[in-house]
C-alpha cells in the first residue's frame, strides 16, 4: 500500500518537531473543519469525501521510505523521525455524515487527540474534503436542474487523473446516475456507461459502417453518437442500422434545444418513439435547466462537474479550537471564528423543513422538538467505528437533506445560505 | 506498481471491442491533442504534464485485476480482454516540449499507432495534460506578477490530494521557488519550505513561547508567523526571541499592502533590516501585482495556484486526424478543426521575439530564418526516447519562452493570444 503520509505540508512536520521538543506535542487538542463562507451565491455546501478520508487514515504511515526522505532533507530530527515511524492516530474523529448539507460555520469534522497526532493530518483532511465537497455541491445543483432525468458524469479528461476518480464518486453521491470513469466503477462500484467518440465514426469508411459495427458488438441497448457529419442523416442512419428499438442517440454539439426537438420529431417519424436522446457538450446546471422543456432523456456533464461548476474548492479550513479543555481562537482580525469544541443540531418545522442550524461552543443546544443531531462518531481511539454508512446510504442521505431545505435553497440563482446558522456561546 | 489502465472512459473500451471485431482496430491512426481556444482572455497556454504522462505509460497495463473487472462487468468480451491483457503501446508520440507555450490549434501532442492502441490512451493523456497545463499557465502569470520575488506554492489543502502533488510540480515548472507539499519534494525533488500555522501559536501559552520553541528547533533561518494576535506585537515578539538575524516573518491576513509597509518599518526600527517579509492569504496574480510596490520579499500562493487561477482545466482535446494516411475531421459544425497530421514551427524576429506560429497539415512549413521547430520525439515504437528533458530543463525552457513572446503577452489583463497561429493546408 502506498503511504499517504507525505500528502502533507512541510510546516506540519516542523511544527511537530518543535512541539515534541518543547513538550506541547502531548497537549490535548480539538481541531475543527468548517467553511467561513460558501462560494459566492451558493445556498448550501455538501459534505463529501469522508469515506475516502477515513480509508486514507490506515495508509497514513511513515514507513522507512518516508522517514528517510524527511531525515535526508533535514526536515525532521532523529527523535521526530522516531516518533513518526511509530505514528498511529489514536484519537477520535466525529463529524457530519457524508452527504449532509453544511453552511458557514458548520463544524463538519472534529478531530481530537494530542497536538502531534492531529496536526499532521491537516493537509490530507482538507485536500480530500475540499475537493470532494466542491464537486458534490456543483453536481447536486446539476441533479436539481435535471428534474429527475438522468445525469451522466463524463468529465474525467478535464481534471487530474486521480481527482477524476474522486470526482466521479462525489458526483454519484450527489445523485448522478452513471460515470464514464472505469476506475470509479471498480473502486466504488459506481455504475459506468459510455457511448462512442467521433473518432469511432471517423475511423470507419462510412457512418453506417461505424453504427453497424457498434450495434453488432454492443447490441441495440447502445447509444449511437449521431453528430459527426449531419445530425438528421445520422439519426436516419442510426435507425436504419439498429431499427426502432435502438436505446439512445447522443448529440454532442450545436444548439441542443433546437436539435433535441428536431431529433425527437425525426425519431418519432421513423417509429423510434422509445429511442432516448442524450445530450452533452459543456453542460452545467444552467444549461441543463435551460433544456428542461426539451425532449431530452439524459444529460452528459463533463468539465463543469469536475471543476465544481465555478467553485473548484470548498473553502474548508482546519482550525485548532481547544487546548487542554480551553477554547482558543486566532484574534488578529475578526473572522467570526469561535473557539471551543462545537455541537450542532439542525432544527425543523413539524413538516420536516429545516429552519436553522444551531451550533454551540463548549456545550450543547437546548433540545427542541424536530431537532436532528448533525454529528456522529467516525473514529474512536484511532479505530473506525463499525457500520459506517456506505456510498449508497450517503447518496440517499443527501437526497433527503435536499428535500428538507426551504425550496428557495434549491434555486440556481445566487442567494443566501438556505438555512441560517446560529452560533451560540463560547466566543473568546 | 498500481495500474493506470482504468483511468479511462468506458467508451474507449467498447469502441475498442467493436473495432477489434470489425477489423478497423488495426488501421493506422494519428490522434492530436490541441486546444480550440485559450481560457477567456488568456494570452498563452503552457504545456505541462508531459513528463508525468510519459512515466504513466509504463504502468498503463491491463493486469488480471483490471481485465477481470472489465469482464465481470460485461464491458468487454473475451477476445477484447485477451487483447487488453497483452496491451503495450507500440506506436510513436511526438509533441511540444514540456514548458513550451501553446496557442489555439497548436498540435501539442501527436500520438500515432493503430486505432486500438491509441484510443485507449485518450482519457489518461487528457487528464494529465489538461490538469497540469491549467495549473502551469495560472502559475506562470503569478511568477510574472511577482517580478523576480520568490513565490511559494502552498495550495495542497485546496485540491485533491494527488492533484496537489501534480500542481506543485506544475507550479515549480512555471517558476515557483518552493512548494509546501512533501510528496512533491520526494517525487520530483522540488525544494520544500514551510513556516508555521496559527495553531502552533495557539497551542502555546504565549506567542513568545511558540516563537522561542520554533527558533530553538529550527534556528533563526526560520519564518515566524506573526499575525495570530496583534501583528506589531507579533513582530516585536519575533525579534525579541530570535534577534535581528531572524530570516523572515509571515503575514497571512489583513490588508497586506498596509501591513507590509508597517512591518518593514517596524522590523527596520528593531534593527532587523535583513529580516524578510513573506505574505500569504488568497493571493492570485492580480493581488501579487498589486503588492509590487510594497516591501514584500516573497509570496505564498495557495488556492489560486491549484485551481488554475480561474481556469482550472486547459480545454485540450484528443482528436483523430488521420486514418491510413487520409486526413479526417468531424464536420457537423465548423469548429475550425483541420484534418491530417500537423507540423508546427514558431517564427521569430532576428531579435528573438516570436511573431507567429505556423501549423501545416500533411506537410511542413517552408523554412524561414529564425524558425524554431516545436515538436520533438518522445516515444518511438512504444519506447521512451533517450535523454528526455528533466523538470529543471523544462522550467528553464518555459522561462526562455516567456522572454520570447511580445511584451503584451505578459500582461495580466484579458487579451488575444500573444502569438497568432497560422493554420495552413489540409483542410478537408
Amino acid at each position: 500500500m502506498t503511504s499517504s503520509a507525505l500528502l502533507t505540508d512541510h510546516y506540519e512536520l516542523t511544527m511537530l518537531s518543535a512541539a515534541l521538543r518543547d513538550g506541547t506535542a502531548s497537549r490535548n487538542c480539538v481541531f475543527e473543519v468548517f467553511a467561513r463562507r460558501l462560494p459566492t451565491g451558493r445556498r448550501y455546501g455538501v459534505v463529501a469525501g469522508t469515506g475516502r478520508l477515513l480509508s486514507h487514515l490506515s495508509d497514513f504511515r511513515f514507513n522507512p521510505a518516508e522517514v528517510d526522505f524527511l531525515l535526508d532533507r533535514g526536515i525532521v530530527d532523529a527523535s521526530t523521525a522516531e516518533w513518526l515511524a511509530a505514528y498511529r492516530f489514536t484519537g477520535d474523529i466525529d463529524g457530519y455524515a457524508e452527504g449532509e448539507l453544511f453552511f458557514p460555520g458548520s463544524p463538519i469534522l472534529t478531530v481530537s487527540g494530542t497536538f502531534a497526532e492531529c496536526v499532521v493530518l491537516e493537509t490530507l483532511i482538507l485536500s480530500v474534503l475540499n475537493h470532494d465537497s466542491a464537486i458534490a455541491a456543483g453536481a447536486a445543483r446539476m441533479v436539481t436542474a435535471a428534474r429527475g432525468r438522468s445525469v451522466i458524469e463524463m468529465g474525467s479528461r478535464r481534471t487530474h487523473e486521480e481527482a477524476a476518480v474522486a470526482a466521479a464518486r462525489a458526483a454519484y453521491l450527489a445523485g448522478f446516475a452513471y460515470t464514464s470513469n472505469m476506475e470509479a466503477g471498480r473502486r466504488y462500484n459506481i455504475p459506468t456507461t459510455g457511448t462512442a467518440a467521433h473518432a469511432f465514426t471517423l475511423l470507419h469508411d462510412t457512418e453506417q459502417a461505424a453504427f453497424a459495427s457498434q450495434v453488432a458488438t454492443l447490441g441495440k441497448q447502445t447509444t449511437l453518437l449521431v453528430d459527426t457529419y449531419d445530425i438528421a442523416q445520422g439519426i436516419r442512419n442510426a435507425i436504419a442500422v439498429a431499427g426502432p428499438d435502438l436505446r439512445a442517440v447522443r448529440i454532442d454539439s450545436g444548439d441542443l434545444s433546437v436539435l433535441a426537438a428536431h431529433s425527437r420529431a425525426l425519431l418519432d417519424s421513423l417509429g423510434a418513439t422509445e429511442t432516448q436522446i442524450i445530450v452533452s457538450g459543456d453542460l452545467d446546471e444552467y444549461a441543463i435547466a435551460a433544456l428542461a422543456a426539451e425532449p431530452v432523456d439524459a444529460y452528459g456533464a463533463g468539465t463543469a462537474v469536475v471543476v465544481g461548476s465555478g467553485a473548484p474548492t470548498a473553502g474548508l479550513v482546519y482550525k485548532l479550537v481547544e487546548v487542554d479543555g480551553r477554547p482558543v481562537v486566532k484574534r488578529s482580525e475578526n473572522k467570526g471564528t469561535v473557539g471551543g469544541r462545537k455541537t450542532a443540531v439542525r432544527r425543523h418545522k413539524p413538516t420536516g423543513t429545516a429552519t436553522e442550524e444551531v451550533v454551540v461552543s463548549m456545550g450543547a443546544p437546548a433540545p427542541e422538538p424536530n431537532d436532528r443531531a448533525l454529528q456522529r462518531a467516525f473514529v474512536r481511539g484511532g479505530a473506525l467505528v463499525p457500520d459506517l454508512p456506505d456510498l449508497a446510504t450517503s447518496r440517499e442521505h443527501l437526497r433527503q437533506c435536499l428535500i428538507s431545505i426551504p425550496w428557495e435553497g434549491l434555486k440556481l440563482s445566487a442567494g443566501d445560505p438556505a438555512v441560517p446558522v446560529q452560533m451560540l456561546g463560547g466566543s473568546v
